[in-house]
């Protein structure tokens, strides 16, 4: 009997026999061999017609596997459901000698790895896309032990890329009204400022001054995205304590004069890959505009999380940035405390404000895109360098990854996409005269 | 200057000077170099980043065209948005000589054709999804002339399949609370049993034993997708004048034995070939068991649209179903109003039954599928042919498609899958027993 | 055996025995003395606690009955649950001489019909309230023939006023997107000028140019209690013809300069002498000067419904405001479509203008309110009459009524207040100089 | 100049002059004469019509009032807008001489203080009703010190009873997808057994065998007027430990048997007096019937606040119900954590349950209602008194109010209304035989 014949035949055993598998509320384990035939059938024309109880079954399976036997299915997955590389070859060849619909389409079915299809089908079953989200995640975890499975992610990754297409995102703002179950969600999920509790998330939602802006999906009705929060205020602010600080007296946001967008989190660790955050900044931006035309300037108040480690490069290198005068003052840092001392930070501050200025402005990855991951972001986005901010969070990671080092981008819409070109085409950082005039030094000594 | 080059720089003179294009509100058609000026920028990298404003645009530029001109702008899509073959053979050679990963990602980015990301960053539009739905419609008037863009076609269909996947399908109860917004789609959606006016369509949503179901999508909110009109009553009903009279006494429905779907229509033509009706009869079969669990059956009263048509067929040929005898009687069907002729209804009636239970049971397509198409959807959805019914229908559309025969089809929740799976796989007709009596002299004669 | 105690009795059967009245699906009339018995019931410690079942019992009881029971019922509560006169002088003594919180209570219960807590009694069973206007719509029809039974409607009279004070009011604009089961009561009560059929309702609620905003009561979700229709237009407009027209080109909101007033209906005839079209007008003015801050006038085009009434007075009478001369002029008037004949119209229309302006201004009730009931509403909301319009309403009702004529009331917040305080505490109708300059023929003759 | 003529021109001044007092934006504090012209202003023909700016500006003046200023102002209430005593028995005697809807017309308005008036005219402000609301809870406040108030209070409580009336109360369940701004406000107003953060809350309100409902009012959409916490379960448990415990496993509510109602609280001091407790437990129970047919009982599980006071007073009486060897015994009461010592516990179970229960049967209020308000409460609301726990609460308050006993009140629909009556009529307290058991060698030796 072939391995098609005793999957057809358990698959019939399956379907007409007690269903047990299918019945929702089996909690019998299933087998691989039955997991397997489980995909087989929703792929067959049953599934296609009626699938959803399999889709659920199959869910319900994999919730019930350890991590052990999640990875095995992940194997099967890769290993039968893939691309028939010679079959790929015969259709493309098949086009290119007799181009038409019915050859572009063997093409395309042929190039499709039959998960895409598994994958549609397991969407029908009821809260199916937030289960598929979590199976990405456990996925994501395997890959580096498993690298050849991003195969699998592949098809994970396409699919959500046209579910979570932008057209399909709702902009909910976030405030006291809003219902507890996703609150809680706000504050498990924010990974810049952590919020301590529910009192600090009231802080940030619900005084007149502080927005917070969420992407939903249609599917996921109680899960955010991803999310920003805001600050208005008449300035734009310096460090991150006058943000988070808990007695202030809030702003009427009609005298606010600019938006500060000083945290941003991503939400599903499974939709990694699929940007957001971009959209979600341009459509507060947006509706910002709108509502308060009083506000004249959107800036960040963002960490520069790879500073620090890149000005450690600096000092150990032989032909960095750093010369052996900076390097000799740079030694204050290596004190404990030396923010809260006086002298030292007379002798940093312009030391470390040209250094990170020029961190930003220059340091590269081999493609040419800034090292600074949150740079690289905003930048990539179309804002502008606005400016370097000196001792700005003090805390612990603050002063670990960036030697207290905050920095202002600055999103203008007349700008943003003659920047977002010129960044991608040429590479060049947008950045303020100011923040040039700090990197001059560095510069010019580059240059020499 | 390269044609590449020539857009270059069209699309930099679009975006730099003056912008007259993207502006939302200018209302200068955009000339045909300029659209594909403009799909070109979607497709770069600022497109990604940013294209929403570059897909409103092109939006609005087709909506400003004419068909001549609209007509032009999906053979630019075909012509030069489509897959390079041979790029897709090197692609699948590549795969074949070193799968993994990369060449694999390779392979499918080779065969999809570029005009695929295009749509998928259309969508990012406000309202973007029910334009593209609207000019799919419009593509699809277009390709019996131009049958070359099916695979154009195949790139709108693709996308929508996934889009429009059953699990982002919100079902929800059409009534007299429904806002008129909506409500006036129903009305001109209706395809089976016209509605003539808002109080014909109050008497099919607002009495307590009518119901209307309908499957819509998050992002056309106001806009139905398919519905189907449900009657409950104590028997299934044997003729569509009962159910659509005007002054019926409404009947309790905690008394009725019967779910009747006595119409189902589909109501965008844009989504072509994405099929809800199944989906959509399974889950109001789920959900009204649940909530009125003294039904006992669902059924369908429904048209057997092919009936006639096949019958003169019959008629005509040497070698058909019908012999000599019957072919004499069948005569009385050119009388007119033959049906208040008690003498001829007399003879008719078993003959016409006969034929009706036969041609539904027997008349079948190349590949093995009923003629009927009505019979096709609810057999393919796994219900069972359960009566014939005569002078079911006599209204003009039912007496000349159907000699007035209308039939009952039954979903039986725990026959479906098993009915289905003989249908697709060995083409048998579910059917009751009484029908299969009814048929049995011309198989019997068939057979012979 | 007392009559309390045969109801004592009585209503202890009821209780007790079989509860046969309480049941809520009892189909059998209650007789008199039954209704009898639940109002004790439904007064008694017990109905304080629990009398919603009562209640229900009751609001059933009642719509069981005919007219002719009806009127016999509201005769009960006129004669058993008034006041008991000597009680009330007796508790009002005993405040008089020995003032205090508690012989304060017992005035105010002796002074109030034990009708009213039977009232709010009866307002605990699900849907009371409608029921309750409803029934009052009954009683105001019976007052005529019964005069006495007002005493009874003061009761409803006084609870509503509480009940559907301003501050429980909602204001929702109604549009397209209005569940149908609202809008078809929209079709029904609107009284100024009828709306034929749901085209002609989509006709005043769907175009960006028109509006309907209505108030609705949390407990009366489904039914208007009133409701005003607004059209936006650059100028004032001086017939309704052009508001009305079917084939229109929209005006843009923006650039709209006037929200013209021209219907306001009330829904619910249980609700007379209970005001809310004074609130209603403000609110709409109010919410749409925050929308559209380019509006810059709010006026009504409303009927002038005595005119013609009162010039037929004018004419019969020896010392009116018409001399021999206008007399004879007037008899224009008695030719059939006088208003066709154009030498009739150049004789008339300095005559009718003048008389209308006149008899908005001048003909008062014998307590000094104008006569004419739409001039009272508008000026008594500190309204000025701001236009007279000449052949403004050449439909049947608008020539009978005011011989074509009709009037612009203009909205300016900012004098409102001033306006209805003249014309309440002096009688002073604000007029535009305008109005007034048409008026001084009228009002020098009459002051020789 | 009169008072009145003094207050017309302040008013006027106010009206014409600046409005500076109306100003909503105004932050001036308005002195006490202002306060009166305002009230006089309210009050005429003025306010009728558009009070709305008055209303508001006096809500805003009472406000910015300090205590004291507050109470001044209550004083005037009282001093200037009461009944005219002796209008009111003019009005009596020309009634009983004269009856007709005139007089009686004008009888009401005689007993009616005008203070009632003005606060329906102030209730026309917006979000008037919850500001009303708090300003009985101050006037409450200032009643035992100037209990001549209690005349202004009773107008407040008179309108509430109307605005409160229990059909326009909205009930809803309340869960972890209630607003968080609402479930603040259960966190602050449990009165029972204290919330002590959101994780408490959410053991309360998420679980799938635990609920939340509340009542609403319209007008005050995110204030809870009352609520009661519900736990389903196998048992009536028989102590509050078990419900409250951190690591509950919930049970599947398809197989709860009892409802226990195990705390309620009323939410708004404003509102003491509106009694909504026992609509909320029927509703509830009614609810819940229907929702879960498998549900047996409804029970409370209550404290028994009175009985450690109650038995203190039976130790030190000589005529009480407790005899020497009772007092001998119940001196075990008085060491320090007697409930641990098993001997004592031993010793005083049957003496404390015995009292419990005779203390619940027999101690009675001068008019006869039980002495203990919770038992009060539910034995008022028709419940019956099924069960003595022992050591069911041994929490600081439990044991110090009733020595650790809770008890359990049982609601059965179909004896609510018979429990009612006879213990409104008779006195009569419905007890289980189990109950009636424990409580007899009281109740023989009391009738001996």
């Amino acid at each position: 009997m072939t391995q098609a014949g005793i999957l057809q035949d358990l698959f019939a055993s399956i379907t007409s026999r007690g269903r047990r598998l299918l019945d929702p509320g089996s909690r019998l384990p299933a087998t691989d061999i039955e997991v397997e035939a489980l995909c087989e059938g929703i792929l067959s024309s049953l599934g296609e017609a009626s699938g959803k109880a399999m889709a659920q079954r199959f869910l319900s399976a994999y919730d019930a596997r350890g991590p052990e036997s999640r990875a095995a299915l992940f194997e099967l997955l890769w290993a039968r459901y893939g691309i028939d590389a010679d079959a790929a070859v015969a259709a493309a060849t098949a086009y290119r000698d007799n181009p038409g619909a019915d050859t572009m389409q063997a093409l395309q079915d042929a190039a499709e790895p039959r998960r895409q299809e598994l994958l549609r089908r397991l969407n029908q079953a009821a809260g199916a896309t937030a289960r598929l989200v979590a199976m990405r995640e456990d996925l994501l975890k395997l890959l580096p032990a498993r690298p050849h499975l991003r195969e699998v992610d592949m098809d994970f990754h396409h699919l959500f890329q046209s579910w979570f297409n932008r057209g399909f995102l709702e902009p909910r703002r976030i405030d006291w009204h809003t219902p507890a179950v996703v609150l809680e969600k706000i504050i498990q999920y924010e990974a810049v400022h952590q919020i301590s509790d529910w009192d600090d998330l009231r802080r940030r939602i619900d005084p007149p001054d502080r927005r917070l802006y969420a992407f939903f999906h249609p599917r996921l009705p109680d899960e955010p995205l991803i999310f920003v929060e805001v600050a208005l205020s008449r300035d734009i602010p310096d460090r991150i304590g006058s943000i988070l600080e808990e007695n202030r007296t809030p702003a009427a946001p009609e005298q606010a004069k600019a938006a500060v967008f000083y945290s941003i989190s991503n939400c599903q660790a499974g939709l990694r890959g699929i940007s957001f955050g971009n959209f979600l900044i341009k459509q507060v931006v947006e509706d910002l505009s709108r509502e308060l035309p009083n506000l004249k300037s959107f800036v960040t108040l963002s960490p520069v999380p790879g500073f620090a480690k890149w000005l450690a490069e600096q000092r150990r290198s032989e032909d960095g940035f750093a010369d052996a005068a900076a390097k000799r003052e740079l030694k204050l840092l290596d004190a404990e405390e030396w923010w809260r001392d006086e002298e030292a930070v007379y002798t940093l501050q312009p030391l470390l404000m040209t250094f990170a200025a020029s961190y930003l402005m220059l340091a590269k990855t081999e493609v040419g895109a800034p090292v600074d991951p949150v740079a690289r972001f905003h930048l990539g986005n179309g804002a502008r360098l606005e400016r370097v901010n000196w001792l700005a969070d003090t805390g612990a990671s603050g002063l670990g990854n960036s030697h207290g080092v905050m920095v202002n981008y600055l999103y203008r819409l007349a700008d943003i996409e003659r920047n977002h070109e010129a960044f991608i085409n040429q590479g060049t950082v947008a950045t303020s005269s100011a923040v040039t005039r700090l990197a001059r030094p560095v510069i010019l000594a580059a240059s020499l």
